[in-house]
């Protein structure tokens, strides 16, 4: 899941306010020690307004997740790039920013990652995720493969560890320093070169 | 931290007994619903040994990560391989096996990773490990260099890139199917022939 777009703009409608809530309450106390008191701080209205909608934190996570995902797949893809410029913009995303919010979301994500491996709920939405963002890149390395700027023979596995490594960085972030993840970055950035780039 | 040493061949005394025993209950029940109680049984002994050591599940976990760290990095290299086998190794390592008790195992590592946004024994464990792994890695990619096999001009920043690559692979085996998997390894082959073994 992207860190990069804005959810919460304008959210119309209890349902958008209490997940909003829950987005930021999730980025400041993390998975584990989220509460729907916490949550229900954020939310600024009754708390048992979010009891009325969801039983428990967990459903909520869910929802916030579903929500998310939805907006992600219902996103224009960006007009006007070439495939050079839009694995340029991939690769940016994978590593995003360093700002604080962007790896407190990143370790909630890990976290709720976590969750899937005993909650159905989880795992279906982070599948979803998963194939959703796997099937974007290799469009964009099938685009660039039939105007002749990628050699690759497969997009599909080209992608599988673009995901990978999206995937391995969030969970990085919780431990490593920015000058590791720049160490990775720049390794990225050679394997594109030489192994995506047509000679 | 690797997941194909065997830890637990003959414990010898009650702490290495109470860790195999959470090494089990942790591989069967993932961290969320791991409680002493879980860990007793599968003990075999008196429940009150356990908090006669220990004051909760996490610092027995805690102690049960120093312990799996330390016995991998008193591991003695393996002797008589040449780097491109020993890269061809650390390969399968990072794609392990698919039995079902290393993907019990890759779950529960990352249920622990995640608490290390929030707790600073597992965060220093997680770091001592990250680094370890990558050393090790980048020392086997140095010594290719030396010997003309690998073409690579920062073996530490090629080591991040793998590390990253291991600790995705064990986020995806929450939700990836083999597949999948099989696709990142392939791809990850690619990469490794590319842009490390010499032309």
């Amino acid at each position: 899941m992207t860190n990069e777009i804005s959810f919460f703009q304008n959210p119309d409608g209890t349902r958008e306010e209490i997940l909003e809530a829950t987005f930021y309450a999730l980025r400041q106390h993390g998975y584990a020690d989220l509460t729907i008191s916490k949550i229900g701080d954020e939310f600024g209205k009754s708390q048992s307004l979010i009891y009325h909608h969801y039983d428990d934190k967990d459903e909520l996570l869910v929802d916030l997740l579903d929500y998310m995902l939805e907006q992600v797949e219902n996103q224009v893809p960006l007009p006007n790039q070439s495939p050079e410029e839009y694995i340029e913009i991939i690769v940016d995303e994978i590593f995003g920013t360093s700002s604080n919010s962007d790896v407190e979301f990143s370790q909630a994500v890990i976290e709720l990652r976590a969750q899937a491996a005993h909650d159905d709920d989880y795992n279906r939405l982070f599948r979803r995720s998963d194939d959703f963002i796997r099937k974007q890149i290799a469009r964009v390395i099938q685009s660039g493969v039939d105007a002749g700027a990628f050699d690759v023979e497969d997009p599909s596995q080209t992608a599988a560890l673009f995901h990978t490594v999206l995937v391995g960085i969030q969970a990085e972030r919780i431990t490593s320093d920015e000058e590791t993840i720049d160490d990775v970055r720049t390794e990225f950035r050679r394997y594109v070169e030489k192994c995506l780039l047509s000679e």
